[in-house]
């Protein structure tokens, strides 16, 4: 079967899955879990095998750690799908509710998309968050996964594949792609696929989007910014200074520039210079801060620059606006701080920085869906549409507009008849 | 100045629009509407230059109507602005407020998406709606109108610019394209505009989508049905067909395949067609319908096919299941409709209808932002994602994650240390 065969497969599944009751979808999760802890040996040999491969392959030491699928990872997948079974369903909320004239009600009320594709690194335990939040949020999902995970992957869809089905989920509802010429052909499927979440570099998100005119959710790479205002309480800045940037440097929400008020630069500079030091990272700084401590200097490139490593970028500038503007020239609309005392600065940072995640007095590694509490997150979009920042489960529906009449025309209303009454009904959509 | 610069100041003026207060944009509102109402002589003037134009290009008479823009659409578009001026500012809402920890709370608050490319028809009207609208949602716009009003546009644009300005809007927030030339070089600017909105054929917006890596939330044409279920009441039935088809033909929302079940088939068909023959409306039928009723075959072509003419297909079917089959197949996802008395055959067929609008015993006229009390539209959307249905102010807005926090770092919450509360609280962003 060719990729246009899967895709109407997945379409024909997701024609099924919107009618399925939320009892349905919970216990489906719950086959799932059990099965998935039931085929542990099987699947964690799978994944042995996948990291032989890597290994003989060379792979670097952070990949074989994502690529691995051990017992705890297994334990902990089944944790996400015990809490994602205790999360609201998503679909059949009623957004908003008009009478437009008597008898005649307008409810708006939130849905599945229908088929997403995601395509993702090669991190087992992702294909299991992906496709069960998919699940509970009445998604039919093609899966890519790295072809490091190619076994591990396998095994994994065969087993919620089998659990799934068992429980009474369509056939079709999660299949999984293994080449890159699936992935190209299912770019070009856009009457099946309503939705493309491409997880990886900024310059894969660009491909994907110049190649499809499916709806791409994705990220451009995460250029945060921490801005430490003339009025912030230095030793707090410090402390989220090294967080943002050390605390784990090779994730999208690490800090990798510092924007620093000239009030408070020759106190603050040296301070934070000796705290990274420490964590092993190295400063490049605009003019002003090679005048204030020793450092390389920074060129226009570094201001555009995800290092992803033990590198931070620092310009010394003249106060909040500046510090604004040069986000918004700069940034990639990830996520941004600013550490101040002032609240009236804070607001401004907050209303007038265009990005996802605008953080306060706090480090930009928490901009994450489980630290928010959305349960898992199937990515993270720095698209300025449909959803923003970390992905969950509220990300992968839509609405309908549902209207209910009693045989109501339109020719009734034509200027000189019936009017329109637009009130506000405060009821859950009744059917 | 190109495109790039015209881009360029849209995106500077966003940046300052996205912290303009409530009563500023509505004051800036009134101004406009004011300034239009001034200048009424003048631009009703360059709209008979355009309308002279066209007639001696020979437009035809539908599209000269639209073109035309007099007292009384005047007076329209200043009654439209004055609602806008009374709808609730939908940027700064708050949308979701959680404690993460004490001391740390996330809140999700609406605000603009930023710069939006909007290409219409040549209806003067609709420059007026569409920037008004980006307005109040505190979003800059780059309109491209019909070639046909161009004289209309440059003065209705004029106009709107200088009131805006003159209340303190940013210099560059509405600007007007001219040319297709414009067009093309706007969509490559991905980095300046957020967001395209093509209004017209759905092989125009095709090509849009095919030629931009921006996201296009646009309208793939309106393939609307009317399913007459066994169980429907045969007048309300005749009323809701005639109102769908034939009250205005040219529109998306006009149905274009009327489904019947075979139950009721031999007695609704001839009714039907009486009714439709009145209005001038010919029927193509499948082979069942063409055993009934006197009609040209319809041919498979004809279930894919959005008339906006005087054509109605219909096709006997064995019930819910074959109906909502039909519409999932040949629908364009736009707006269907279920007559039946039956509550729970319309509720299957309103959650398994996939359509942005799914109406019971009504017209699939209503769909329609005016009628579903949006204030005006910008748009109809076809999409699966951000947007469906009528667009109106709600669906020209985005969110921020906003997370205020005491010094509060992630390293505290690796594991060992600090846990997450996720409480939900029940308040609005305080900043």
């Amino acid at each position: 079967m060719g990729i246009r065969g899967v895709a109407d497969r997945a379409k024909s599944a997701s024609h099924r899955l919107v009618a399925i009751e939320t009892e349905a979808k919970n216990a489906a999760l719950v086959s799932i879990a059990t099965a998935l802890q039931n085929n542990a040996q099987a699947i964690i040999a799978a994944n042995q095998a996948d990291l032989a491969k890597a290994q003989e392959d060379q792979l670097a030491e952070p990949l074989l750690k994502r690529l691995r699928f051990d017992q705890a990872k297994l334990i902990a997948v089944c944790d996400g799908i015990d809490s994602l079974v205790g999360l609201d369903d998503p679909v059949g909320q009623t957004l908003a509710a008009t009478e437009l004239d008597k008898g005649l009600e307008l409810y708006k009320v939130s849905c599945p998309i229908g088929v997403i594709g995601v395509i993702f690194e090669s991190r087992p335990d992702a294909l299991v968050q992906i496709s069960t939040l998919c699940l509970k949020s009445g998604n039919a999902v093609l899966l890519k996964g790295g072809r490091e995970a190619a076994q591990t992957n396998r095994l994994l869809t065969d087993t919620i594949t089998q659990a799934g089905e068992a429980a009474g989920m369509p056939s079709g509802w999660i299949q999984l792609l293994e080449t890159r010429e699936d992935v190209a052909e299912m770019l070009s499927l856009d009457d099946a696929i309503d939705l493309i979440i491409p997880r990886g570099s900024n310059a894969f998100v660009r491909y994907i989007m110049e190649n499809t005119t499916i709806a791409v959710l994705g990220h451009a790479g995460g250029i945060c910014h921490v801005y430490v205002d003339g009025d912030a309480d230095l030793e707090m800045a410090r402390r989220i200074v090294v967080d943002a940037k050390c605390q784990y440097v090779a994730v999208c929400n690490a800090a990798e520039t510092l924007l620093v008020d000239e009030a408070i630069a020759a106190a603050f500079l040296p301070l934070v210079q000796t705290d990274l030091e420490k964590e092993g990272t190295e400063i490049r700084g605009c003019k002003k801060t090679v005048a204030l401590i020793h450092c390389p200097a920074a060129t226009e490139e570094d201001w555009r620059t995800e290092y992803l490593d033990h590198i931070l970028s620092v310009r010394v500038i003249s106060g909040l606006s500046e510090a604004i503007d040069h986000i918004n020239h700069y940034g990639s609309g990830h996520t941004d701080c600013i550490v101040t005392n002032v609240p009236e600065r804070a607001a401004q940072f907050m209303t007038r920085v265009d990005a996802g995640n605008v953080f306060w007095n706090t480090s930009s590694r928490f901009s994450d869906g489980f630290r928010y509490g959305l349960g898992a997150e199937v990515g993270v979009s720095t698209n300025k549409i449909h959803a923003r920042g970390p992905v969950g489960l509220e990300g992968l529906v839509i609405y309908k507009w549902k209207l209910l009449g009693q045989g109501h025309i339109v020719g009734d209303y034509d200027g000189t008849g019936r009017q329109f009454t637009h009130t506000k009904l405060d009821k859950k959509y009744p059917l």
